[in-house]
């Protein structure tokens, strides 16, 4: 029972297909490829962005960062939250591409608010030249503990931004979870609510690793390219990340994975919650839940052959009753009958 | 009355004089000048550290960085209080000279504590690769709010250093400060309580721009030098740095200033301490006074010529007895008719 | 007729089969998959070295610059060609993971020798702490322009290094084409001879995007592993980079391709050779070929098809006789039938 | 006889003066002392230019770096004189201020032309994104070797420069030195002839260690405020910099002082070319001269006691004829007296 990452299943057959299509013969290297030209349309017309500049790489981390880099120059304070993946999981990614940014954490939730990011931004900048200067406003759709923002949230959020004049950048590894979850469109969820720059992300929903990152306004697209050769992130046999993308996009692909992949988190999250010992961390908006679980249970799981992770402490300590976090992740290739196995595991 | 800070006084006549010395004929420059000799002497037996690497720059922020940059390497965070000067003060300084590294806020006070600063060290690398690897620890000594950290707590703060095999660094810009308020000796101050390199701070104490960094252990020293150089912060003319340390360091002259600077605050705070609507929000153990005072009391001594920070809100709000918290600093060139002086217009 | 670059052409049978058979179910992310300790063995055999470290990018200017990066310090010169893909391909992007190491360009010709070599190194470190320092020799291998180091000139340019105390560093994108032209075996061609990182290419020779380095003394690995992740570098689905090495390495799949690719080559300058009217710029010892061109035979080619590179000049000039240089690079995926039409074109 | 740099004579009267002069009681700090006012106010009279943004820092390289660092992104290259202080001198400061950009070296000659600058500057950018792009032009005025632009040579530089779009960069570590031996005024000089940005030396010149970095066009002087700021060359204790400005500035002590080094080099050199075995290498046009001297005048020279550099090659091999070349520098504070005495000896 694999629970323990979006990273870690297969690619779907769709986009298999396309890269065995896309490998007959010979193909333009570095993004001159034909199918890099359906993916440009096709992400502009599901963006209902005409004007958007659009490039691939080939991990999340890449896309966050070259974008954040053509928002935040060296000297200035990037706005996220405590957990946000740029801040606890990119090894200092975000510092090293931006030339040495810093990265200020906004409130101690999950979730930014209007207020907390506000305090924050109030917080910086106080002290002219000699503190780090205001920068981008980094949120995470879905957030890493599985929480959606709405696209009202989006809005009030980008409109606190731009009142400091500040852009607004969204790391959406899971963006198609986010939207799965809202209902909204993509368009409406980016830049009619005010995100600059988007990283789209395909690896965790059922491509090999590729992310597209989506400039709406595409001023700074020159430099992109350059941050992303520079970066080492520029493919020569470019048609493989094109074709992944366009299998990705081709007939809604994306959508309806990201549709499985929650729907199997609502089961999941359901049943969980009709254990009495177990309490859910945060609402399982997307494809991940956070749950308390007792040591018992986990033990349970573990020798059950679950895959997971417990978030923190460990499985040898005394107390069967002492409760342990959990975090639980579905994704598309995962079936129902896998969930009922679980929850029927974790009922005993 | 100048109590905005102790980078606005002037230059101490010993050493203004042993510059004009020191300006006869030729000298062999980047730190070959016979003045430099007597420094590293000086200091060498002022920190009984006969083996250390010792260094002249201009200002404590390069102090600061250079020295975490042996420290520090790319990957890593370096943790200190949030108040730290590295952290709102140098406009990212520390991440350009580290090449990129993090900063890792300790706990939510002023001064960090061991149960803090193993709360923070426990919360970073939990990720293995993916997460920013543990780098040095860093002190302020005194903190930016006043505060001075006893030869015990530095020993014991070092020592969660020391367990998790993390480097310690001291910013010493108001290291004489520091021990005056304590009467430890330098050497008890740092490497006999665990520090690995210091930045002792001459800027703020009577001199013009001169800082010295202390590597006790001088295995970095040649990087030192090559850093140092790369950031543009080696000087030619060395000998007027040499000559400002020198005469900073002859006849003891930096525990006089500081003690003289010490004993001002002391004063004013004691004054302060007398008024009933004044509340201290430190306890001014350096040379540092934050104080809460009614805004009527802050238009008063505003009106009345002081120079000082009103360290946030305004004196324009309509509450004549909302309390506004306020910075004092003194230097050793105030005397104790000035602080008199301000006492009196402070009682009104 | 594809003749512009050995990044258009396709990926090899077996290891499209191979990505395939690893799409199946689940695998640990990051490198922990099982096709990577196949990799792991696999390479230790093939090089004689069972205590390399070994890990996978998805391109040849990541591996160039990351396994740089642990050779290379920021106040560090590189010595390279003039035509070193890591000079002229890469954006600055050495200078971007080293942090801002230079680079000094050996002697005016393709290939170093060993005076030019120890021309370069004793040219610089002449100022102690006020020039750059001495940093790694980084030789390519095969090189831009398709010459091939045999191992006794490997041999010897390692030898003036280490003199010196520089650890050698190696761009192998076409390795495998150098080995193909030498019979030189991997270990004879690398530590054996003092090189001491390697970037072993794939990508050039039939897998997708993947290369290895090797670093053939391990000590530095996790600084690689911290550099690599911070670098973005990381594929979460690691699993899609191991099947395309062990791919590619199963049943010496590498060396056939390189073989093949030689032997193309061999075919196509022997029959450029015997053109009256071209002139070849260096001998095309492995996949690779400059030839200079008289503008009339360059339109003919262009008219009839091929895809290739004029290297500087254009088919727009008066003159129909002037010679222009071309690129004609070979992969495994061409047949003689290609080169021989291609060579009938050429003939006229 | 101390010939070995302008680096190692003294701070001129008029400045130690206004130093002492300045020391009087409290100052604002940053910047914002009244003396750098009158700085600013001095420096756009000499040089024409009400608009341009004036700094002060106490390094040369701080002052190349950082303007650099504002005219360079870090994907570009700057083009320079392969003598450039800040290609051989600054142990790569110029690439870690701008985040990583590539010095490429203009010619094989000490002075750029026209015909060389233009070559090089065709020889980037061919690749597009995969080659460094174009960036700033950086001259050295005067140049390392003692040679000096005339307004017409800057001019035509610059108008290559700009016929590509390419800012101007002009290193005046010895610009007044320059400007001596041209009688140009300095709006002619730099801003006129095309110069965007200039570091106006005063460290070598009589000052302690100051150098004004001036940018005509002041669109981005926020960002060299920043820069300034985050590489540690904002001076706390300003005044000590603008009082050592101040005192360069009035009544044109600075003309008057390289007239005065200038003069004592043109008395040197034209004594040097009246010895028969002396060949001078570069035309000594300011201060400094590079001469071919046989070894045992060397040793003549060596034993009665002038300092200076042999610049390449031993005092100990065994030919007394052999020419070896030496560096003399002469500045401000020699006499006539001291020139002739050198003369006297090297006469013998």
């Amino acid at each position: 029972m694999h629970l323990a990452s979006d990273n870690t299943g297969p690619v779907h057959p769709q986009i298999m297909a396309l890269l065995a299509e896309a490998n007959a013969g010979f193909a333009k290297p570095y993004g001159a490829d034909p199918l890099m030209e359906e993916v440009r349309t096709r992400l502009r017309e599901v963006f209902e962005a005409p004007e958007a500049a659009i490039y691939l790489v080939a991990t999340g981390t890449a896309a966050n960062c070259l974008g954040l880099a053509t928002l935040a120059p060296p000297y200035a304070t990037v706005f996220c939250s405590p957990n946000a993946h740029i801040h606890v999981d990119e090894c200092n990614a975000p510092e090293f591409y931006t030339g040495g940014a810093k990265l200020t954490l906004v409130g101690a939730d999950d979730k930014m608010t209007p207020d907390t990011l506000r305090a924050a931004i109030e917080g910086e900048e106080v002290r002219g030249v000699h503190g780090p200067q205001r920068g981008p406003v980094a949120l995470t759709q879905a957030t890493e503990m599985g929480q959606v923002y709405s696209v009202a949230e989006v809005t009030a959020l980008a409109a606190v931004a731009k009142e400091y004049g500040l852009p607004v950048h969204m790391d959406g590894a899971r963006f198609a979870n986010a939207l799965a979850a809202t209902n909204a469109t993509p368009a409406e969820m980016t830049w009619r609510a005010g995100v600059d720059v988007l990283s789209f992300g395909g690896t965790k929903n059922g491509c090999m690793g590729v992310e597209a990152v989506i400039l709406f306004n595409p001023e700074k697209a020159w430099e992109f390219e350059l941050r992303r050769k520079r970066g080492a992130h520029l493919f020569s046999k470019h048609r493989y990340l094109s074709a992944q993308m366009a299998g990705y996009l081709r007939d809604d692909l994306w959508r309806d994975l990201a549709a499985k992949a929650n729907a199997n988190m609502a089961r999941l999250s359901a049943g969980l919650q009709d254990l009495p010992e177990a309490r859910m961390l945060y609402p399982a908006q997307a494809n991940i839940a956070f749950v308390d679980l007792p040591r018992a249970l986990h033990r349970r799981l573990t020798e059950g052959g679950v895959a997971y992770n417990i978030w923190s402490g460990s499985l040898d300590g005394a107390d069967p009753a002492e409760p342990l976090p959990a975090r639980f992740v579905t994704d598309w290739s995962l079936s129902h009958d896998d969930i009922d196995a679980f929850l029927a595991l974790a009922r005993g």
